[in-house]
Parts: structure tokens; sequence; C-alpha cells
């Protein structure tokens, strides 16, 4: 083999930055979106520690063909400042997971966990509009979802977080975004609810525990779990077999790689 | 498509840093290499302007996913200030190619052009070593050339160059590497050469010249023309039709990048 096909001189680079960052499946999934909408781009892995984050970033971002970055834990919320400019949902969740350059040499930042998560709904025919939700898990992936949910004018938002601190910073913030959702700030409870969603790390790889007691999930409930490892969670088996239709991380990933190649592409 | 193959997370990324770059093999090449060996590693073209070289570089040294970077014109004098530590012959020709990181953190830079045309003299079963070596240009990659050529002790190096100053530069570093062999500051002259060398531009794209009248070649004289594109020069042409047997700058090319990927891999 003398040379590869996927790569040249010409290929624009992008990137997702995180610590650590062996784990991320951007690089195989971003690249796969950037081939199949026929452009000649790939994005890498970028290994920062935190301690050259702020030093470092700036710099990565002064090279010229680099069109675009993602940023992963435990820097979306550092990677606001690096931004010229943040969209809607990064300054209501207060960080960023992408950030792109604009043909004018602009530097702009938006979140997209959410965005993600309110499109794989959308893809299978669910809006949030008037519906009343129950949200289990306000850290970073939880205010993201529970922003973009925001968005979508839903009736109710009921939050829990097992640290109320979050719970109660995420109310905040879903006011701001829309003053006339009715927000309760509670224990995990199905009672009266459309969608149930997880995300919280409850359930993730061998972990036994469920974020509720799945057997109580009415059946006209849709449930959603933002973990991707395992693909089918605890929580999904057990909703999908009292008669749910239930979600996957997997398919917000998938929502949200759609969603940050736009963002890259606009 | 949902993922593709030849990235993940866990890639190990290599650069190369130019200005420009769209022109730049070493992405499709390079990367063919490393895959040829079995590693999971990419090289990509990362494009830096000048007057950000020296800020952005040891930024870019920091990602902890990036183990070596390969810079081309205009940056392989100012490339061996980023090294901690530099080769034969780096130190000989002032100039480097690839910098590497060690298993101990500390940057190694070497020049590999040079080495990548004794490679190829080497790959066809010609040596230097006791040869009379006609070197027409004493630029960057002539600089390099000559060095790697002197390492190999050959009796005679004649060279020429436009700009006389730069000829006598290259005098003495090749004196520095070995004070034995017999050097001629010349024009081009073919009287009793065994190898002709071309490492000056005359003769690239779609320049009809050539730097030395190829018909006076005679049969047994070994030509190599540095220059990749066209990859049979006017040189090589006449050269081969007169008997001679040439070697192309492609195989040079070829050369280098097994000797840098295994500068790389050390």
């Amino acid at each position: 083999m003398d040379q590869v096909e996927f790569i040249s001189g010409r290929t624009r680079i992008y990137g997702i930055v995180g610590h650590p960052i062996a784990q991320v499946r951007s690089p195989e999934m971003i690249t796969a979106e950037l081939f199949s909408r026929g452009r000649d781009a790939i994005l890498i892995p970028i290994h920062i520690l935190p301690a050259d984050v702020e030093t470092c970033v700036p710099q990565v971002m002064r090279i010229q063909n680099l069109d675009g970055l993602v940023f992963t834990t435990p820097f979306k919320q550092i990677a606001c400042a690096f931004a010229d400019e943040l969209g809607a949902q990064a300054l209501a969740v207060g960080a960023i997971n992408a950030l792109a350059r604009r043909s004018d040499g602009r530097w702009v930042g938006d979140i997209f966990d959410g965005l993600g998560c309110v499109e794989a709904f959308r893809r299978r025919g669910h809006s949030f509009t008037g519906k009343r939700v129950m949200l289990i898990g306000a850290g970073g992936a939880g205010s993201a979802i529970g922003v973009a949910v925001a968005h979508q004018s839903p009736a109710v938002l009921r939050i829990f977080d097992i640290d109320s601190a979050r719970a109660a910073s995420l109310t905040e913030k879903v006011r701001r975004v829309d003053p006339r959702i009715e927000i309760i700030c509670d224990q995990p409870n199905v009672d009266g609810i459309d969608i149930l969603l997880n995300a919280s790390p409850v359930g993730m790889l061998d972990d036994p525990r469920m974020p509720i007691a799945a057997e109580t999930i009415p059946g006209n409930v849709v449930v959603f779990d933002a973990i991707v490892k395992p693909e089918e969670t605890k929580l999904l088996r057990i909703a999908t077999a009292g008669g749910c239709e239930t979600i996957r991380g997997r398919e917000m990933m998938r929502g949200q790689i759609a969603k940050i190649v736009d963002f890259f592409l606009v």
C-alpha cells in the first residue's frame, strides 16, 4: 500500500478535545457523518491535560485547516471561554460541546447534548410540546437535556438529582428559557407523566441499579436513557417488557452528531 | 455508514506542519506506512502561518496523543528550536524535517531528505562509498543530500549551486562530516563521475530546462533527480535514452518516508 485514500494535504481537520480521550466515539462517528455529506474532512482525538487546556486550545485554534472542535469531559464549561459568540443553548446551559470557525474567522460555540435528545425523539415522531416530563439527573448531560426540552415548551418538567443544588440550578435555567413551564423538584416519580428521561449515570456499564423502579412505569410512557454503554440498560429492558416505547442513548448520540455536523458545515 | 474504521479515540496522531499545506503528500503516504506496520495512527496536515509557528507548535506538542511532527517549507530551520535533542544529520545540515516524542517525553529532531536519497540508492543496490559524485543544487534539499552522502564516504563530491555562497556553505558542512572527501566547487560537469544528483528545482513542473546537458552523460553514470513532479524529468528521460540507470524523486520520497516512520517508531 503506497497511500491511503481518506486523507491528503487538502483534508480539513476537526478534533475532539478531552481528558481522557481513548473512550470517545466522535472520531469514527463524526468522520463518517462528514464523509456521508461528501466532505474531505476528518475528526481526530486531541488529548489535552487540564493544566494545559487554557494555553493549548487557543493555539490549536490557530491551525488554519482546523475548522471546528468538539469538547468532552472535563472541558465543556471552560470551553465557553474560547468562543467569540455563544448559541442559545450554550448561554442557557453555561457549557459548550462544539466550537466552529465561521467564514469571517469568528468562533461560535454551542451545546448539542440536549438537542441530540430532542432530535432522537423527533426521529421517532415524538414532540415534547405540552407533555409532562420527568427528568432524572441534572449534571452536565441532564442540564443540557433539560434546557433543550424546555425550548420545546413542555407543560410540566419534574427534575430530580441526588444533589439538590444541581436540581435547583437546572430549575433556574429552565425558568429563564420559558417561565410558563411548571417545574417540580421531586423524587423520581412516574405518576401522570408522558415521558421519562434518565440523564443520571445510574445503570451505566456494570451498575445493576435503576434510576427509578421501572416495573411501575405505565405502558403509555416513552422512556429514554442517555446511557450509551450498555446500549440497552436495565431500565430500558424492563420498560420495554412493560409495554413502553424506549429510546436509547445511541439514538441521542446519532441525533447529536447530525446536529454538530450541521453546525460545523453552516 | 455509521462509523469509519480508520480512526477512533485510541488513534495516535502525527502531523505535517507547513505553509502552504495543500500540496503535501505525507498524509496519505506516511499514514499508509504506519498502517502497513500495524499501527493505529494517522498523519494529518497542519497548516500554520509563519507568524504563528513559534507560539503554536510548542502548544501542539503538548497534545498528549500526538507523537511526532514532520516539517516542510518554510519551517525546516526554525523547527530545530522545538527539539530537545538533534540527530547527526540535523546538526550537520542545521535543519530538521521530523520531530518525535520519546518515551521519556523528550523531543528528538532529525532530517531525512538526504537519508531518503541514500536509501533509494541502497534499495537499487548502489552505495556512495568511494564514488565520484556530482551534486547540483545546495539549497535545503541539496544540503541534506550532500550531508547524507558525505556520511557514506564518497571519494569526490563536486558541488554546484547558482548561488556560490550556498555551495560554499555546503562545502563547509561536508568538510565537518568527513574531511577526507575531496570537494570541488564547480560548474555542472560529468567528466569522470559515477553518480549525478540533481537537487536543484531546474526541470520542475513545466520547466523545460535541464540542470546539465543530459546528452553528454556517459552511460555508466547513475542519474538521480530529486524532483517529484513530473515523475520523469527531462533530465531522467534523456539519461535513460543514453543508457544510464536513473532513480526518481519518488523513490527518495519512499525511502525518506520509511526512514521517518522508523524514527517515529523507535
